[in-house]
């Protein structure tokens, strides 16, 4: 009777049973260390996704005909990384021992370690992907180790060496790089090498980390760290549906968006965008 | 296990049969003459419902104790205000026959007229309470009856004379408040003398309809139609919750927030903490 | 002995009898689904038009030297699309009536369809080249058929298969796709082959509806409903530019501009270029 | 045929010949110390005063039954003050010489040297009425004695002692104060007195230069130099209108309204109203 | 020779020897649960004390001639509420060691902790004067002890009955309430009674701890919690002003300006002039 | 004790004696026709530049090692273009006689005329290397000769035909580009060929001028004239990379940022990182 729009990212309200994948919100931020407001991404990106399409013409496939549901967010603790992060592994634990993907809606990209950590458990032999404008390498920042600036160097404690994949970095002090060099693979400035590297990954697992910054700030300003210089919104959707579509992806995120700072509301398209192009990519049969 | 949160406004999620009011968002501000938006205005109050508390210091109540249900957003054409009201009139209806009160959430001010006929159909001695900066009172806006500028006037034609009580009215045209002296009762600028219509009133019915920019523009900016010299706050919060205690309210509503113009988010919590107020004023049990 | 500014766009100040062109605003918006807004468009861009020069270095020539007339804005009833149509088209008609070409500023994208009636009445064989990153082939929205998202649907109403060439559309439900295949000629993602179908063509008259929303949202967030992955300024500049040098128009459009999203007035100066350039090509003597 | 609408303030169309009153802007803000933008500020009153009526219950006057004409804003060069306020000077002379009464809208508030000059060089006896939050009584500005600090103690150079009242005033330097209290006469922080000046004044002539951030910031934030603690809308509308119906009005400003700072346009219809209820006032016969 | 502008607040610029107060910022808003922000405060009350004057006219004193040294902002490490107090305490500790009074700005309320653990380490007697919209006096939020909502509940468990005295409370929830009437003394709504508090207390030690968002959200939008239906600036100027003036305040802070709130700059200019008011209260020799 | 950050732009705190180069601000914008505000360039510049790293991936080198002193703001008079311009013109020459090379942040345009006459009286044999999207090269604007519009041709007054170099110009009026065609170099709407310029120009010195909006407004909209077409970022950095290095810069600026229009941030970013960029190919040895 009612006509009461839903909640949920566009479409997405399969049962917890049918889902194939399970989209939820992690909105945390209190790690940030230059503009806050990312605790606001998940929200943002499910509620004005009413405003684009299910269908998507780039790949010629509809939301209405995947499977997937959005389980709404997480509550977090603010000012507590630690207790947070436990939150998220422990959900994400459970959407695995449901055989279902988890793609998480940051948030800072801190949360990806909560994810991460359960995703690695069950995968031993996890790669990360890393879209990102930022190393994200740091030893600590201000002595703290949980913070988004550090957040796949604690991937890597977990992982080790030759396991990270970063594409699309141009932010980072002298020692993150130097230190980068030893132990990742890093694609500087844009997001060239994707596929050869894919290919040389073969069948194994990937979990697809992306920060959203990795645009460029002239069509993504809505994030707590804009860096002049990035991708086209083009080239990255292409690079996220390539992966997505031709890779094991056994986990994702999309994290950084930060509408306080989306006054035109664009950035929030732009991640709804990406979003339904990887669902779609992901969801798709065969 | 999940923690998600509701979009429901403030703990309003009795069963419908529990309920003793429906709280709904009627959509729609394709009349609006000066500044849309208003079309957000439900979807804001809701969302953003979760800053302020459940409980009321002013009143030593709690949203938690009262039976309300937030039914969500009615689904709207844009474009065609007579089909708009229709679905409105249809749902108020609905909410009519099963005995309770319907607590309608805007949209502009036009979306009175659909819940409106519904009640005075049932209520057909039901009077109207209006509190506004306008008096709405038009026989048309450019050519068109069906408009914001002309709501209490169409209200009007189904009530007759001495019925409308208008409060706060400081702005018209010269033809409004001529034609307004014969046929409703307006008291100008402020909202005195609630207390004397009300007692004259008696248990007879009532509507309520609030248009929110009845207040000052200084704590309430997010409005289509802006007009300075407005009541303050505290003087519409004793208002609204000293009617929604002491008559027999048989249906109201709350109207004309629009959120792309509430640049700091006030406006919301002003519209938030008012309708808390009128929900714990309308649900006690007396 | 005034020096008070012109409220017409940049020089556009023939006298009626003298201009080859005349521009006018369309100000109306209510069937907008996401964003309302660009009821404003037309004034913003005749207002911020001193922001930029008269003289076009991309083309050598200067507004001061064509035939314009800029007859301000129509008085639309906002809740009305049957009734705003009919105003624009009357207009539209006493322009043709007069040998002149019919340069409408919208406004959303619907009112194209008041003054596409107009122009095809006198030109039967007339085509449309449109440019928009949304199909707007939808039977109806939400039971409306006039609406922004079904405008050129209903100007295929009028000239039937063939006709309708359509660049740049990147949105859209899967249904109108399908259906579009059947009925139109749509260029997908980018403006490229624009000029062969110019060629192919030939002499006949074309009616140029432009919505912005073509262009990317970095560079044109001011708008209903931004799409993420459009064209660039230069593309869209050489296009429209070459379209009104070398085909026949008889008629043409600006659409969708939305100031209330225009934070930082970028949007609207590019509204402003877009315009100055499609009125230098047009108003060039051979 | 066309309905295009005016650039005029608010039904202010009379002929030169026929006006009483001749409003003008003077869009000039070159000497603002803190927040630039007021040169826009009589451009914004004129657009955006449809959004209030002609009709004031206040005063039970329509101001499509006064004699105002809006003459538009002066052409102005920026940088270049001495030269700005000769041309407001000239401008001001040829009202006087039509026997008309200038309204000057700002603009900055040195912009009412410019007119003051012509005004007390036919009205030698002239008296000042300043409402202001500030004193603007200092001997220089960064060594700049052209500067909107400054305007009052240059406007005294003219008239010399116990020809200045001011009113509200919050904000100043010490030595202000000292020099204000030999030299001019000043009401601290609220408007009180006004009547009993103007009683002591009686016939003789008087300027009234309204900086519009006497007003608190919380209804006017929308200004230069915002100073917190100022006085209310229904203050000032009481005492400019009171000024304006019972003394020997021959020329008044209303200036510092800066639409940068107004996001959420109150400011801006703070200042339409407050115009309004002064034409009105002005424009009465007695 | 160069005129290089200082980064210090106002003209506080004294040495630290001759300092009476000093004044430095706690940029941390990690415990914010509702809008995040007030991080950026301290700086943009520091940066934005240019645009209001140095001398009082309400208390006829100059900044220039009290004894204050701003130290600009403490580094906190974001995400790590526990270290980041430990910090502030530690600063604070040597400003008492030197036998000064520390003025803190905030951040978000949860730093007042910091300050208060020092104070009350060396004056065992002090009680707290806490202006405020939020009661603050939560046993945990979300399970996290060390929270903005719990502030003033922690210090109660360093002072404990009697000692903590509210003014302008209006938010809470039911238990906080019910808890506060046995330990706290609160006055609800206003800021009425305080100097019986004060008389009462006599001479012994104060803190003062000013949640600006005591004020109302018409005069003070930019903070992370607006709660409408506070107190004006007057009301607030005038108790802060008295109560530095008449009593023994052994240290003190402002907390809660959320400048990414403030889009207008005026909730900035409220924190200056509070600041300077209360700086200038302080300061004064006998 | 004390970790008060630094007001100095990016770790630019050498000694004076030290320092190779001295950056500073000239906050000047009282001639901007369109849109004021970048006054406040240089110090949003400053303050926001701790948003991006010290360490430059782009040049493997690092600000910490460069001998760059950030000397703050100049105190310009606004209103007075001729005395701010001789203020400049002093400081910069207090720069030169220390050997220094001068590198001003704007403010407007206007400002590059003080620096300009300074050093193009130390090197007379100097030639400009000017990036923009306006010709700057009237003959005055509105009358005024000092003007932002007017630069470029007061520069050329100083050195004469031949040694003035443009890049990027896409704006100018019909007799500016005709002016310019006999007396400078100007490359339409793009920045190629500056390395044959370059290579041309050899060893002799060059003074670098860059106005951000020669950038696209997409992601530089935080300026007083927006002009859609312009470059993009990866574009712009590298010319001025590459001239940096590559020829014998003897004095530069980077002007025409205005934070009040920079709404989302990005454009400040935008400058930080050009200017990071410039300053440390500038400052490398050898």
């Amino acid at each position: 009777m009612w006509s009461k729009s839903s909640d949920a990212f566009l479409a997405c309200e399969a049962t917890f049973e049918a889902a194939k994948i399970i989209l939820f919100g992690a909105p945390f931020d209190s790690t940030t260390s230059y503009r806050p407001g990312s605790r606001f991404g998940s929200a943002a990106i499910r509620r004005e996704s009413y405003g684009i399409e299910t269908y998507s013409p780039y790949q010629n496939r509809d939301l209405t005909e995947c499977a997937v549901l959005d389980c709404g967010d997480l509550e977090l603790p603010f000012g507590d990384p630690s207790a947070a992060l436990s939150v998220i592994e422990t959900q994400t634990r459970t959407i695995w021992d449901a055989e279902k993907i988890p793609f998480m809606l940051g948030g800072e990209h801190l949360v990806t370690l909560g994810a991460f950590r359960a995703v690695a458990e069950k995968y031993p032999d996890v790669a990360i992907f890393h879209l990102d404008a930022h190393a994200d390498l740091r030893e600590d920042y201000l002595g703290v180790p949980l913070s988004h600036a550090s957040v796949i160097r604690r991937c890597w404690e977990i992982v080790g060496d030759g396991r990270i994949f970063q594409f699309g970095i141009r932010s980072g002090d002298r020692e993150e790089f130097r230190w980068g060099k030893e132990h990742v693979q890093t694609r500087m400035f844009d997001l060239q090498g994707w596929e050869e590297t894919l290919e040389k990954w073969g069948e194994k697992p990937i979990y697809l980390t992306l920060d959203l910054d990795v645009l460029d700030p002239s069509i993504f300003p809505g994030t707590g760290t804009p860096e002049p210089g990035g991708v086209r919104f083009e080239d990255l959707r292409r690079v996220v549906t390539g992966i997505c579509q031709n890779a094991r992806v056994v986990g994702c995120d999309v994290t950084e968006l930060s509408p306080p700072y989306d006054v035109s509301g664009v950035s929030t398209m732009v991640a709804c965008k990406i979003v339904r192009e990887m669902l779609l990519a992901l969801g798709h049969e065969g």
